[in-house]
């Protein structure tokens, strides 16, 4: 295993706070990299399954606590592996911890709020773990990308995700946002295999194929989120994903980094239980 | 395995219409049998791991559709395993089709609605599978053995049940309901081995005991609502409970069942798609 690396090193840089948004440098990542891999895949399924256990303990004591919550963000482009990197990273994680939120086109009644309310509506709770499968993100990116919103409305949005993250930071959730990174190429074939196995169909509609014509416009919108909201209490990743065991590996990896760092202790025993016997 | 083992034995015999509550006779079935088992440990956990397969790929079935939905209610005393069911018999279905839905005592909100307004908000959408662990039948239990509620209003919260479930079925919901059952003395056990372990004690409440305190109160109160809400479009099945394993297994070859019987198919591939290579 890669010792020596650094999760840090996949960290977009922070929001300096400042008014003009800066892009990340997206290129700067090859999603083929495998930072974290053991170098074998079955070597990493085996580091996967002992992440597995140890998130299940932090995450029984977080859920004992029921003081602190954890979110994890997970956004990407159309078949980068959301789906996937939850059933693999949590395979072993009690799910009675664990809420997962998929977020989709806003209904009528959503979007007839500010597009923070369906959002702040599914927050976790004290002792909770949500995952956002896709994102209040979704409703920046796509609206930008299809020009529905100009880049003043854009830093407008950006700017209240910034505001309402650290509402949930301040009051004791601990924030990860990955994002999953895959090349177009890679893309390609596995939405080829998705049209060449019918029971597949389910999962593909043609307008996929039209985001992918906008690829670039996309990747050029995600860079402009990533680096306009990476804050110190809510840090993006860049998480190479054209290896699906890698990908796995990494995000459990930056969670099991996370939630030891949380220092998540059991209650206290309760002296009134103290040598009772049951009858 | 027994291969002759009827499921339908451990059901409860659905509810005739007529006015008079019948108690169903929860003594006629024993905690400690062990009907399901294979015979052994190891065979159960193989058998249900054989089942989390099927169940798996049904599931995703289900959720392609997304037409039909599951609604798994989970009912038992304390410590009769209802969470330790969910972990084992989901080990391997894909989390992101499943939800789980946790009842506690009602919130101040929820208490100033009629009992079913927070159930029904959490009933299962098109394409999943909701298990809820604790239910609308803590809301007539409970305070029956309270002695809140007198026995007219104990029979008018069961009609309000049964309306309620029909009305979920004949919309699309395939509803199982599953008594755990434990024994007094399996009870003991269990809540003493949590009393003994300070890391367990925050799941104890010394209220706990209380309850304990009114077995037979609650035995009864049970048998009353499984007799009067048994129904052909939403049974209930006791689980013999105080073999873990055998629980687990049971509950799975229940659901196994139950969803075989859906005719869960996946889509039609789409035409639109045939031929298309990805550029």
């Amino acid at each position: 295993m890669a010792k020596n690396t650094d999760l840090d090193d996949f960290r977009v840089p922070f929001f300096d706070g400042g008014k003009k948004l800066k892009p990340f440098d997206l290129s700067s990542v090859d999603p083929s990299a495998k930072p974290f891999s053991t170098g074998t895949k079955d070597g990493d399924r085996a580091r996967l399954a002992e992440i597995g256990a140890q998130l299940d303990d932090l995450q029984e004591r977080l859920h004992a606590q029921r003081h602190q919550r954890v979110l994890l963000v997970l956004q990407g482009m159309d078949t980068s592996g959301k789906d996937g990197t939850v059933r693999a990273v949590f395979h072993d994680v009690d799910p009675l911890g664990l809420r997962i939120v998929p977020f989709r086109a806003p209904s009528e009644r959503e979007a007839a709020h500010d597009f923070l309310w369906r959002v702040h509506a599914q927050a976790p709770m004290a002792g909770e773990f949500a995952i956002f499968n896709r994102s209040h993100y979704e409703d920046v990116l796509v609206p930008r990308v299809l020009k529905q919103i100009d880049a003043d409305e854009c830093e407008r949005r950006y700017r209240h995700i910034r505001d309402f993250e650290a509402l949930m930071a301040d009051t004791g959730t601990t924030i990860v946002k990955c994002f999953l990174h895959i090349s177009k190429d890679e893309q390609r074939e596995r939405l080829q295999a998705r049209i060449d196995d019918p029971t597949k169909h389910w999962k593909f509609d043609v307008s996929d194929l039209e985001a992918r014509k906008l690829w670039d416009h996309y990747q050029h919108a995600y860079a402009v989120a990533l680096g306009a909201t990476s804050t110190d209490y809510a840090p993006w990743y860049v998480i190479p994903g054209n290896s699906k065991t890698h990908r796995n590996v990494m995000v459990a990896e930056l969670l099991l980094r996370t939630m030891q760092g949380m220092k998540l202790e059991f209650p206290p025993a309760k002296e009134s239980l103290k040598g009772i016997k049951v009858e």
